[in-house]
């Protein structure tokens, strides 16, 4: 909980004319007012004290008062990816950023499949909303009254770490489906095995698959139904992130889909979001955060992976080695 | 000013179906979510994040996703003693816990009497309170258009130390009462004596009893009426406290008495909170408190006494050996 | 940016009845409740928790439970000149005040002038506010839409040292006003010279002139015209300051001519304050300031000479010598 922040703390996104992202650390190297409270101009920012103006490669291209600009005169400019819906943000090292090191999603540029997106800033550290996605047994309690998710959980998932990666996998076989999932795959409550599937690839990415396996499939029915979530976390400061959501299917298409999700995700997120802060501002009034107990469970090992995942990431780069992708 | 918080930051009052009270740390030991954010099931507490169950003397009792519970998965529970109106809770050592040091208040139950009580929270430190109703010479400023006490404060108030209690008296001897006092016990401004006196049992209990003295009781009056105050104190933290203050009487009875006495006493301690709240906000406005300077008076003997005998207390309960009772 | 804070972070502001301005340290020396939570009596500051009494000087003269007044029992009482509209007050060692080094402005007590004044709190050092008076030409972007400043600030002006006091000097030759000054002398358009200059006489005061001559002038028209700024700055804390501002003039006098010079730099003012607001809270924002880097270009030298300005006099100040006057 109490890692480092990973970002600079601000940045200002904007579109060139072109449409390509353009990512700046949002303070005038001058006297340090926020780029945001500028204007663009030619798809270069404008700061609004005294015009310095800024090329999108961060460099500072025109000070009004002088023909000379200070060679130390830029701000940092953070390399950008977009795939959409994504647009990925390297905040480290920026001899050290790969795109190709940016995920691809098929599904979601796929007609086949229905996703919607939603962004929630939440008041505490990004590590806990990571654990928050990595433990859904949360969901009989937290979301009782708004996902009504009736899984058992008397055994937490496995807990594997794959090529770097933190997955927990759990299966639930021969039962009805939840609503969440039945009502839309058209399947009711018909028992079929679903397998739930979290991958953490990064800090900043984590994705989730419900693979929903109909063993016996009625006229009309398919044999696979398949849900994902994605969870992408910015972080703003220790004690603040973004919070990029998506929910995809390849079912029950259609707007009214894409409504639906957006409609019941965002209520159940923001049970999560009231809870975490919930818990970061209980660390926060605590004159000593050292001395709180924290007592874990099996059910919390793959959070407690991402915390190591997190700590080796950090230690790598402290030693000058790579940073980590994060989408914004 | 600057003495130690002495209870645990927070906890978690409720009352067992039986009636019996309860009083929890407000933090599930897992991952920090306030249990007040959970609901109550079968006298126990339910977190409302992944379902750990508390029972009410502080274990944990179920884990939903394993059979086995972790061993040192639990909360504390604090002890507390119920003698209404108050419930006393021990935050200190448990097993220094006394059930026999709790008072007992008679008049609090006595048809002969009549009380009412109310709950400030103020945001200062519990002693700045403390101070408060060990001086009162600050009625005819603090309180001058509220409680229209005429006293001739020209000396401040005798304070002893009386087994270990600071103690201060002051007497008004043949003078008509204060409106405040005359008005309801029937003498009006006849001339009578009256003997204040405050005791401070503790950090957490503090009564003032006024013994009105009427040498010459006209047909219908009495010789003797009583007034008293309770001024408790339960911290919040280092900056703000609760108090929970009681004005009994054994005359004038009845619930219109009541409802004045409600009235008036929350008007005129809001007085107060204004006060403790200005100063505890200029302390923490100063870059460096430490030079801030003070000077006190002979008014401030007793309230003096009253850091000495906290700062002997927190010496004794660092020495290892009690703590100090406190109401709730 | 990091400057100590040179007042006392706090006085009590009053008139006797006889007129004469007071400023007391506002915190009771007994138990730190800000003075102006009590009253006047006579000319005295009355406590409004236990009534101790300030006679203007700063002692206490009065303590209502006892005779003897304690020898310690004084507030800080801070030396003031009274030269209207300003009431100066000295901060320093009340030794070091010299009523004669408080300036004279002759122009706000005459009646060919017309002035307005006007006061903002801003939420940032006051250093800020004196650099962004040293440097006009944030006024073609900070004010772009307020004060239509068209100047053209290609070079940035000279900045001299005179007396120990920073001053900064440019002229528009042969060029017409800015609707802001041509509208209100009579010239509108025409090309003239303006003389722009400002002098930072202390941390606390900066004086702007511009003298516009008429080299060719018309039936009716003068030779010069005189437009004059104050920029009295005085600080409550190092992150706030109060800002006092006077615009004069010598030409286009009148009631109307007050209400509009008060809604114009009330309106373009209001857009420093935002700008200046918004650099604090970003250096606020960021966990290690001393990270953050400061590109200054020319048109900084002005305020880059007032911040050695201030720290030679926090030197001397810290060697003993001499503190610094400033405008309440």
């Amino acid at each position: 909980m109490d890692s480092a922040c990973l970002v600079r703390p601000l940045f200002l996104p904007y579109r060139r004319r072109d449409g390509t992202p353009v990512a700046l650390e949002d303070r005038c190297v001058h006297r340090g007012l926020p780029l945001s409270r500028g204007w663009l101009e030619d798809d270069e920012v404008v700061c609004g004290y005294h015009g310095f103006r800024y090329a999108a490669h961060g460099a500072c291209v025109r000070v009004p008062t002088q023909a000379q600009i200070p060679a130390r005169a830029a701000v940092q400019a953070f390399p950008l990816v977009e795939k959409p819906p994504f647009v990925w943000i390297w905040t480290g090292d920026p001899a050290q950023a790969d795109p190709a090191r940016v995920p691809v999603y098929p599904w979601l540029n796929d007609a086949g499949w229905v996703h919607a997106l939603g962004h929630l800033r939440i008041a505490c550290n990004y590590m806990a909303l990571k654990e928050n996605v990595l433990d859904l047994t949360h969901f009989a309690y937290a979301h009782r009254s708004s996902f009504e998710m009736d899984d058992d959980y008397a055994a937490p998932p496995r807990c594997t770490i794959e090529d770097g990666k933190v997955v927990f996998r759990q299966s639930f076989l021969g039962k009805p489906l939840p609503p969440f999932y039945g009502d839309h795959c058209g399947l009711g409550r018909k028992p079929v095995d679903r397998h739930d599937e979290g991958v953490s690839h990064s800090p900043a990415e984590h994705v989730f698959t419900a693979r929903i396996v109909n063993r016996d499939p009625a006229p009309g029915e398919r044999e696979e139904y398949f849900v994902r979530f994605h969870h992408m976390t910015t972080p703003e400061s220790p004690r603040a992130h973004h919070y990029w959501w998506v929910m995809a299917r390849d079912h029950g298409l259609g707007d009214e889909a894409r409504a639906w999700m957006t409609a019941v995700i965002t209520a159940g997120f923001e049970e999560d979001r009231a809870i975490l802060e919930a818990i970061q501002q209980r660390l926060d009034d605590c004159e000593d955060p050292s001395r709180l107990r924290e007592v874990s469970v099996l059910a919390d090992t793959a959070g407690l992976q991402a915390r190591r995942q997190l700590e080796a990431l950090l230690a790598r780069e402290r030693a000058g080695q790579t940073g980590a992708a994060r989408a914004s």
